[in-house]
């Protein structure tokens, strides 16, 4: 069996430490293999995903524990079930991580890459994932960003051709965040790219590295429970000719990912992307959308979304909908990060270079080329994934795992 | 201009008021144009719908009321509104309905068909379209059954074949409920006919009469509030895999409809088409799926629906996704009937007869064939519309209006 | 230290295991002590409440299970906590329970009372309390009714009289229902008795004859959720003078409880428990008051309610409310069961006999002599019973513990 | 009949317009009277209230617009019967309206009291007054602060003694707001003063000064919906002991309130008073409480409050209770107005000055003496307000009306 290494940006965080735990877990049959799509049904053999047993994770992060102790913290595996997978968690401690004040608080970093500008830190990372890659005779690599939130960031020069990106490594421009190096690195590693976060990392400089690099990338800003309720609803709406006049959606959370976005900038990111969806299915502009984000300490990962909806019927009448979604954050999100490393492995087995448009379903603002629309709409996105599952089967391309 | 009659099954309740108000007010343009599909985009113009000064309403009910008054009475559309049309409205009087105390309560009923049987029923039924026609210069007919929740009844003998079912005519069968003689009138008059409600009509006899005479049917029971949540939320549900555990309903309204539903039996044929659609979407049985209708007078025909949904997640860890829907009845369904009308008028005049699966996007439990699939996910539905309406942009036998 | 004995009907049910196992815990300081009245401010001292280590457990059930295995099944304290007084738990084992197939169904029942008629099973239940009286040296005793709810009955000739209801026992009158029973006992025993369930037990006979027996008694139906909100909430909408138009009660549980409200008779029961009290607060009847419980299993003990309330406030104008509490049944009983026998064990030691209007604050339909009226607004309860505890610790009467 | 003047900051606005149009439909019997407490029950024939016909309006804004106009900008009370009372609505003009930049924006304030400074400003006040008493022949007279929440501010030296404060207005301090000016106002005029916003001010130099005038004040910040539930739902859990972890508090409203209350400093000045009732009620401090106000457009004045409450339960347990509650915010808040206005006559009547803490059943942040606790639980404010009464009931002081 071939086996396929994931790093993760974060990988002591919650999702992370979940994915870990929970693809433990699952191999030796201790939980069930619940809410993936390559999982069941006919798509992981017509693909030929890699199984669980031949996925290995490592990963960078700022906090100093190991990924049962991180588990641990996190609160969401149940702790006699960790307790089972305990040594093979212990065994995965995170390399240091790469920071930056501009883009991210670090208050609680404790396991930081000590180096004297971007391209020492770039040669450390490198060093991180070769060293990885030997010892555990990977085949193949994916490195999927799951950080914390940075802060709101514009495109600036710096990001805007690959020339003027690596001459801001070289003279260390701060506007060089790292979720942008992390992407740098799998360009320059030939590893595939997700980016599971909103933070601003697909910048033109890189999105051309990437073609140039052959690896695919795809992200971003995972699309777990408020949205994707959103994107289901707003098209019902649609198919109704129902008009929304008001959408007002606040979500509750008490996790790190709640803390991070109780900064203003880091929220502004967040908010931003979660904004994006419904103009473009309903196809008009909604003429009140509010998304609101707190950081509410009792419930920890246990994520509340609350959604109230004012919607126009016949006469213009008037109706509401309201929506209580009480989830759990990483046990949505862990699933489509597990999709995501293998359906991404796929596609650079396949040779697939650049945006992966047809991951769109996993995504809140999902990449697409400059001159496609975005696809927002939870049934399109599904149908572009099964029209590319259809053209993977077809295909001659594809290689064997 | 043609005009298309178009006769009620309960023209004096609170459904079929709304759509006679409100064609009178958007003609006028007193009211926005929302809600319907046959109204907005290109569909209008590629099918040749009926415009809404083309439609002339008509049609049955046993309460002695005529329009403007059954409207007033029913507080759906604001007396304002009603005043500005009233006497368009007080010229359309229902004519005297028919009645079986086995499927329904006549405890209000004062306009209430006299006659000898089954036989002359029909004939005076026959008569008053006729009449209708004439007085109009209608071209064309649609019936479409808007009358209460009938109590649940079985298939039997007499309803499995057109000579059985014309025998029972003959010996007053009482097993031969209203709702089936209004589609048995329809056949006999080359009308289309909708049935919008969950009462048991299409028999397999008058399945073969609509084919043999030529005539397209349609139904049942209008997809509204809960349930057409529910097929777009249960397919997103499916998409994501997350495994649907328990889904609980409920419902409270304090119109005519709900009175009605109060009486278990009524309740048990509308509580066994709101329960049909969700193994079908899901792929699975809902261990635990229940629908509750309760007639709670305070809201009138402002209906509320509840819904609970419990969610198996990653690793089996629970969530829960909680809906309120603050809906109006009359005012979710009005739109559908009149874009069901409006889109069986076309499919009569290409000569579509029997049952018309493509429609499915309106209904509950929507007709299909033996050999064929419900389809119940709103998406699926909305594609199968789709379909057809490019269908018959292509065909050349389109009849001009 | 002194030992009261606690008797528990249903004592291996989801309410007497989570008491049993919850003292077992907060004495070694294993859980907090939260939720009681009588552990916490100056009440436990002034009454001379008995600690928790004065407290031994005992009681009947017709199912076969010790106290640790039926705390398992129930999963209401969690298993690791289960696990660290596993032996105290599996010592107590329930002896077998008095059963009737005409007031409950008895499909699980394995531990059932094998008597030739009532006065052969008193005799076993008698001989049940005196061996644990000597085995633990008790000093005092109070026998607390858990069990499952019994179908609707009705106050007959044979519950009117103790002379009456005597005679009835000897002949073996099927109308004597098991909770009548274990209050007989309780009299015969000098027991306190409190019926926690809304089964029919203080008919007249039983009544008079904890008057005359010299037993405090106490019930009736546990307010725990919704009821205990709805008799917060409507108060403070009496205060506001906002008129309440109708409020609509659903409940959703999966436990045993829930299965036994299942039968039409036992809902019908509990249902008339819950609909007493809202007209008494407000001082008016609420046009449409509704309460349904629904037997939904995928959440188990974890009950929801859901309500909805609409109201009427100036000019007429509605308005709505709506409450969703998301609770855990007998994580909401175990504590008031605690505090009953506490407090009903200092009233026996103070004298009191008959009915303790004073302990209202605990029931959704509160025993109340014939010229009292009841009291349900819970902050008049809670005045109730902090009026008795001043009259208490006044009093010289109070026994040391 | 003697005659009671009512002078309104924000004569024009919601809350006023509905008291003004709400009165002279219920004098006429046009609507019902519902929501007060001086209406029902045995307390305005024991205190002898004003009764509606002896009720006179008048006041002060910063918007051009007669009643009637103003009442149906805003849209809550229905037109039809504010059609029934034009003339009466259109013949009250509020005055000009002093503003201050530094307190509240003012870009629809086109009806602006035109002065060189405070003291210039004030004697207009005066004037209106004055005239406003002598042409309506009144007896006695309430000013009422229902202006838009100004600012947050402190309690600076200017704020601290009449003397201090008297030099402020000479020399045109900036550090005293409109609010204020209409205290100082009262106090000089003898009229009540009632503050329901929560703008600052009763700042020590007006509470002495109101104390020296003989003039009764009260206040601060109308409690109507979502803060008077959680004064009910507070209680109600200590009384059962259940630990509040979180409370978690969200408002919709896209009224004019809603408009102003999107300034981050208005919203500090709402959001503090709303945030200082649950601590005092629980006797603990909550770990997370928070409440969000946002204007959201769609909703106009129907006002929605969500809430999520966390608590803690028997062993540590956790539950929650969510509270969804649609409410019309001007008419939860006039009625109370209406009661505020007749108590703090009767008050006046009875020689009662400063602070009237009786009615802190009305109020948010009810007002108090620095050596008494603030009351806010809901029934404890209640009884407060009965005691009053009764003592009222049983003084000889009492002036007939």
């Amino acid at each position: 069996m071939s086996r396929l290494g994931v790093c993760f940006v974060g990988a002591g965080g919650a999702v992370a430490s979940t994915v870990i735990a929970g693809v433990a877990l699952m191999k030796r049959g201790l939980s069930p293999r619940i809410g993936m799509v390559t999982e069941t049904g006919g798509l992981p053999q017509t693909l030929g995903c890699a199984p669980l047993d031949g996925l290995v994770f490592g990963g960078w992060d700022i906090r100093d524990a190991n990924i049962f102790e991180a588990a641990l913290r996190e609160r969401i595996v149940p702790e006699h079930l960790l307790r089972k997978v305990e040594p093979e968690l212990r065994a995965i401690k995170p390399w240091p991580g790469v920071v930056s004040p501009k883009f991210l608080g670090t208050a609680d970093a404790d396991n930081v890459v000590t180096a004297k500008g971007h391209r020492e830190e770039l040669e450390l990372l490198t060093r991180n994932v070769k060293e990885f890659k030997a010892a555990n005779k990977l085949d193949r690599l994916i490195i999927v960003n799951l950080g914390s939130t940075e802060r709101h960031a514009e495109v600036a020069d710096v990001h805007r051709t690959v020339a003027a990106f690596e001459a801001g490594l070289t003279r260390n421009d701060e506007r060089i965040s790292p979720a942008m190096k992390y992407l740098y690195l799998a360009c320059k590693l030939g590893a595939g790219h997700v980016n599971f976060t909103p933070s601003l990392t697909k910048v033109p400089a890189l999105e051309a590295l990437a073609e140039t690099s052959g690896i695919p990338i795809a992200g971003e800003d995972g699309k777990t429970g408020q949205t994707m309720l959103k994107t289901a609803l707003a098209p019902a709406l649609a198919v109704r000719q129902l008009k929304v006049e008001g959408w007002f959606s606040t979500n509750i959370l008490g996790n790190n990912d709640g803390r991070v976005l109780d900064d203003p900038e880091s929220n502004k990111t967040k908010v931003a992307s979660k904004l994006s969806v419904l103009d473009e299915i309903l196809g008009y502009e909604v003429s009140d959308h509010q998304v609101h984000i707190n950081y509410y300490r009792p419930r920890g990962d246990e994520k509340e979304a609350w959604d109230n909806i004012d919607v126009l019927g016949f006469l213009g009448e008037r109706m509401q909908i309201k929506i209580n979604f009480l989830c759990k954050d990483s046990i949505l999100a862990a699933p489509l990060v597990l999709d995501l490393v293998r359906l991404m492995d796929v596609a650079q087995r396949c040779g697939e270079r650049g945006i992966q448009r047809q991951f769109s379903l996993f995504f809140k603002a999902p990449y697409h080329q400059d001159d496609e629309r975005a696809v927002n709409d939870l049934f399109k996105q599904n149908a572009l994934l099964h029209e590319w599952v259809e053209k993977v089967a077809r295909s001659s391309v594809r290689a064997a795992v």
